[in-house]
C-alpha cells in the first residue's frame, strides 16, 4: 500500500501566536506532495517537516483570508529560485489570480514557469483535479466570504494479479492488464475465469477531508460520509460558541458533530483561536461527542 | 540613557534554510518600535523576541525584493486585528504602494488606520523621518533593483540641568527650559553663567546602520563615519566573490572594509547564503579586517 501522510505545518487562525502557524497542511501520496492551504511561514513548515517541497504541483487554497494564503507568494517566489519549469496549479475560489498576478510579475519576474490559476464553484461538490492518483472535490462551506473545503480520494488501484493463477493457466503476458482492468480469460480446453478468479482485490482508496473555516454546516455530512480521515476546525470552545455564531467558525463540539454524522473513522480538530494557551479544553469538549479525535499541532503526521 | 537596542529577527538571504528567517531587524528606543524590511515571518519572530509589535509606527523597507518585504501584508493584517487606529509608515524605494494598494483593499478591508507609504529617493542620502526621537536618512546602495540602507541616528538629547546650580543661585523654574535650550542666567547682582556651568552635557547620541544588499560600495563609508553599530550584509565568502559580483552582494571581508573605512565602532554581518552551514567562515574573514565583527542571528540583540 502507497505511503498516504497528512503533515500538519500550522494549526493556528488569523491573530498569530507563539504556539502555532497560521493553516497550512501537506498531504503526500507516495512521493507526490500536496499543500492544502498556505498561510504564513508554510513553506518554514515544508523544510523543517524535510517535505521535498520543490515536488509540489497543486496547491488548495479554501478562502481568501490572509492566514489560509499570505504564504503563497513568497513559496512560489522560493520555488522559482530553485529553477522550476514545471506548471504549478494552485486552486481557490474566485479572485487569488487578479490579486497575485501583478506581484508575480514583479517579484517572481523571468520565472521559467506559469502559475495556473482554478477558480473552484464553492457552493456545490465539484471535481477540480484528477491525476491518476488522487481526485480532489470541494466540499461547500459556509464563511463570511466564500470557502470550501477539499476532499482527497485516492483513486482506487486496480487489483493484483494471482501469480499462481497465470503460471498455472499458462496466460500470457499482454492478456494481464485486460485482467485487471475486469476482463476474464478462456482457456483452450474452454474452462473461463472469472476476473475475481484471477486476482485479488487491492487495498480500499483511502480519503481525507479538508474542512477550513466554517460555520457549523452539517450538510456536509453526506459527502463526507464514511471519509477515513476528517480535519475540521474547531475554532472555540463552547464557552465561546457565540462568539464561534457571530465569526463563521465552529466549536471543537461541532466539529465532532460532523465527524459522527459523516461516520468519519478519526478526526483531527484545528485553526486553534489565540485565546486558548491550553487546548486541550477543545479535546476533552470534542471527544465527549467522537471520541476518535487528535489534536492538530504544528509537524504533528497522520498516517491515513 | 535611554534603552537603545537592535534585535534580529531574521538574517538569512532568499532561498529560505531552517536555520534562518528572511530579512527583519527591530530597533528599540526606550519603547519605541522600529521596524526594518520585514521579511516573511517577522511578525512571529517580533512575538518570539517579546517585542510589543503594536507599538510599531514606523517600517523600513530597503528595496523591493521579496525576502526583504513579504512579511509586511501579514504583519499589517495583524496590526488590524489588534485594532488599531494610528496611521503606519512605510517607507521603500517607489513601487510598494502600488503592489500593496489592492491586497490591503481585499484583505483588509474596513481597517480603522491608514497605511502611508513614503517612496524614498535611492541615489542620495536623504532624511525621511524626524520623529523628535530618531532621524533616518536613506543610504544610496548598489543593488538590481533601486536600493537604500538606513542609517538611525538618535536626535541629541538637551543637556541635565544641574540641579546643585539652580539651587544655589535661586533660579526659578520658567527659566529651566530656556537654560536646557542654551540660555546662560544672570543673577540679581550681575553674576552671569553659562549654560555649561548649568548643566552637564546629555549623553552623545547614538547611531546605527542598516546596510541592506548591495555590491562593494565603499562610498557610503563617507556617510557612515564614525557609526556606533554598522549592520552590513555578508552574503559570500571570499571564496565566492565572483558570484557576490554577478549578484551585486558583497563578501564578508568587504562588509568589514566598509567598517574600517567608516571607522565604524562595530560590525554586524547578515544576510547569509543559504550555501554555508557555518557562517564562522565569514565571521573570520571579516575579522581578519575588522575585529570587532559579530555574526547576526535569529533573535540575538545588541545594545547601543
Amino acid at each position: 500500500m502507497e505511503k498516504f501522510q497528512l503533515h500538519i505545518l500550522g494549526c493556528g487562525s488569523a491573530k498569530p501566536t507563539t504556539r502555532h502557524f497560521p493553516s497550512a497542511q501537506a498531504l503526500t501520496l507516495s512521493g507526490r506532495l500536496y499543500l492544502i492551504d498556505c498561510g504564513e511561514g508554510a513553506q518554514l513548515q515544508m523544510q523543517r517537516a524535510h517535505l521535498k517541497y520543490t515536488a509540489v504541483d497543486h496547491i488548495f487554497i479554501s478562502h481568501l483570508h490572509g492566514d489560509h494564503c499570505f504564504g503563497l507568494i513568497g513559496f512560489i517566489s522560493t520555488l522559482a529560485l530553485h529553477g522550476r519549469t514545471q506548471d504549478l496549479h494552485v486552486y481557490s475560489p474566485d479572485g487569488l489570480e487578479q490579486m497575485m498576478k501583478e506581484q508575480l510579475a514583479f517579484f517572481v519576474n523571468g520565472m521559467a514557469f506559469e502559475v495556473v490559476f482554478h477558480a473552484v464553484p464553492t457552493d456545490r461538490p465539484t471535481l477540480v483535479m484528477d491525476d491518476g492518483h488522487l481526485r480532489v472535490t470541494t466540499i461547500p462551506l459556509c464563511h463570511r466570504v466564500p470557502t470550501c473545503g477539499y476532499l482527497f480520494e485516492e483513486v482506487p488501484a486496480l487489483p493484483h494479479i494471482r501469480r499462481d493463477m497465470i503460471d498455472y493457466l499458462g496466460i500470457p503476458h499482454y492478456a494481464i492488464r485486460g485482467i485487471k482492468e475486469g476482463n476474464g480469460w478462456t482457456t483452450e480446453d474452454g474452462r473461463t475465469f472469472t476476473q475475481a478468479q484471477l486476482t485479488t482485490p487491492a487495498a480500499p482508496p483511502r480519503s481525507y477531508a479538508y474542512v477550513s473555516d466554517t460555520a457549523y454546516h452539517p450538510a456536509i455530512a453526506e459527502q463526507l460520509s464514511g471519509v477515513h480521515l476528517l480535519y475540521h476546525e474547531a475554532t472555540f470552545a463552547e464557552a465561546d460558541s457565540s462568539r464561534a455564531t457571530v465569526t463563521c467558525h465552529s466549536t471543537a463540539r461541532q466539529a465532532a458533530q460532523i465527524a459522527k454524522a459523516a461516520q468519519a473513522q478519526r478526526l483531527i480538530i484545528g485553526h486553534f483561536s489565540s485565546r486558548y494557551d491550553d487546548e486541550n479544553i477543545l479535546l476533552q469538549e470534542a471527544r465527549e461527542v467522537f471520541p476518535q479525535t487528535e489534536l492538530a499541532s504544528e509537524l504533528r503526521v497522520f498516517e491515513l
